[in-house]
């Protein structure tokens, strides 16, 4: 396919009345590199949250958005789900913050909130479609200024969020590590609370992927008090995997490791990203036990139906996860000091942070990229 | 595949000392046809019930496994896994049953009982492996009698199985009718109860398939208070749909109908045992939705990974259900009558009725053929 397809070029004007002039770094035009440009945001309406921008996470998930890869970019475009700041004004309806308190906005900053997902706190799964923190659609009258523009992400010095989609970031908690939790924190506890990690109930926990998700799958599981398996095609991870707290290790490439493994995993998140073979992975499960897919694999599956009988097997998917459960992972990771692991940069860093994630092997050992907001705007 | 591969012929010898002569009804070698056959069974040890058999109800896969379908039948084959029976002998570790108790016996009569799937009442998930009602090995030291046969099933005048294993039949339940509540109606009702439909929140729950599993999953969800829809190919089971207890009614070959019911499950249980694409059936799931696979279809599905992600929908299986369960749904049925819709056989028609399962079409609206053992003895 051509790689413009689908691309959407859209129009930044003159700040309107209701607006105010941000900065960005963003992709101006589909082709375009990373540059600094100048963005509106709807000023302060009642049930709004404007805040300084302290840190951003970058997110595999960037690029991808970034680049057109999905086929569905609006230009210009300004990533980032992985915010963290400092509230500077708030609307008169908004109880849950005050000004200079610290907060986090991850994936959503809207949903319609009155369906039955979004009412059991899933609004990623809103059935009138969540809107994405950047390259979504301005519905349900939540994000002021031009409606026909996209929202604009993370990468840039301010934003203004409805108080439903801001969390608040507890106490202890660092800063510039925080904002990972907001994407890959949450993606890696949602499905651990769905599928019953929660409930005090001890079981064996299965990653498969070491990387930025997968560190953190790791670290969560432990801290929830089960057995974690690490699972990779990787042998030479075994230390890192160990070090974050694995207690089992499984090369999936190892017929005999595969098989001292086999059988012992109640749940496994599925961190892998790119096309894979998910039957390798089903003898690892207990029966009753459920594989979790969790990346964006394109090519579909070939899965059997008699095993999934035979031994109530599930096969599931599950999409990051809601406000009230990203509060709560970011509860835990400050009682149990879960931080991802990071590296601080620059904005002009974001090219180079790009390509590392894009190329071969992805973001080495799980180190997240997170962009220093007050430096880069004196860079 | 060669028609008898897999088959494996066992010879039944004079009783021995801790044996006593049965009849039954059973294949008694590869090829040929059920006949009135003499087998022998285990006497009553400390922790076993021995009952005569009243009723015992066909299910298809006793064709399945009595013509060596699935290539591992051992002959003699006596089928039946849907035992009704009056208590006769107990052993003197048994404290749930007397002489006179009416009971059943399902599709199990053996597992390990020391697994983490047995103590929590998944007997049929059994680690070890569970051990089937005919056609099983006898395992565990739980099945008296020459060791080498293997179990032979309800298909005959009397039984003899380890207490826990049998089931109290509640009273009010008409014996004739409650046998095939121990296979379809556990098989339909243990993955309501898996998957949420024994807690009180109403949901809406599909049943693919309305022929003797789906006719019980429509009454059984119906008396758990859910809206129900039945889905089909078979536009002309409307009427019979609503009168089992339907409230939507879908036509899976029927865009307009597949779009008028799209999204509305949160629950889906597919009775489909021939080989289909279940992904004909995932629109019509609600986000978070599951579907259930309970049909022995052979060919491997195709499932995309990225509408399991965005809609955290689910693929499963579920196999029967364990000994407590069993109990549960028959007190059930008890509480609501809500029976099979069954027609009385004696033994000498077994090859017909087994014709009309095999037949186009399969069993005509949900019908459930029952031996009436007591007149076949006469016949």
């Amino acid at each position: 396919m051509d790689p413009s397809a689908g691309a959407i070029q859209k129009e930044i004007k003159e700040p309107r009345e209701d607006e105010y002039r941000d900065i960005a770094w963003g992709i101006p035009k589909f082709g375009e590199k990373i540059t600094p440009i100048y963005i509106n945001r709807g000023t302060v309406r009642d049930d709004d949250v404007r805040f300084e921008m302290l840190y951003n996470g970058i997110c595999h998930t960037d690029c991808h958005i970034g680049l057109n890869h999905m086929h569905r970019t609006m230009y210009p475009c300004v990533p980032g789900h992985e915010l963290l700041g400092r509230v500077v004004e708030v609307g008169k309806n908004v109880t849950k913050f005050k000004v200079g308190d610290n907060i986090g906005v991850g994936c959503i900053v809207g949903s319609c909130l009155e369906c039955s997902q979004c009412k059991n706190g899933d609004e990623q799964y809103c059935m009138k479609g969540m809107v994405g923190t950047y390259n979504g659609d301005r519905k349900f009258n939540l994000i002021g200024g031009d409606q026909d523009l996209p929202t604009f992400g993370g990468y840039s010095a301010s934003n203004v969020v409805h108080q439903h989609f801001v969390m608040k970031i507890p106490e202890g908690l660092p800063l510039d590590k925080a904002a990972p939790i907001m994407c890959a924190g949450i993606t890696m506890y949602d499905p651990l609370k769905h599928w019953g990690a929660c409930e005090g109930k001890k079981m064996t926990i299965g990653i498969i992927g070491i990387g930025g998700l997968g560190t953190m799958g790791i670290k969560l599981a432990k801290a929830l008090g089960h057995d974690v398996m690490a699972i990779t095609t990787s042998a030479h991870k075994e230390g890192l995997a160990k070090e974050k707290g694995a207690t089992h290790f499984c090369v999936s490439t190892d017929p005999a490791s595969m098989q001292a493994n086999a059988g012992l995993c109640d749940l496994i998140l599925n961190t892998i990203s790119a096309n894979h073979d998910i039957n390798t992975y089903m003898s690892l499960l207990a029966k009753s036990g459920t594989i979790v897919q969790l990346g964006l694999a394109p090519a579909p599956h070939t899965v059997s139906q008699l095993p999934l009988m035979f031994t109530r097997k599930s096969i599931a998917g599950s999409l990051i996860g809601g406000i009230a459960a990203t509060e709560e992972v970011l509860e835990l990771c400050a009682k149990h000091n879960i931080l991802p692991d990071c590296e601080t940069i620059t904005a002009s860093k974001i090219d180079w942070a790009w390509e590392q994630l894009l190329g071969e092997g992805g973001n080495k050992d799980g180190v997240r990229y997170v962009i220093d907001i007050k430096a880069s705007l004196e860079d």
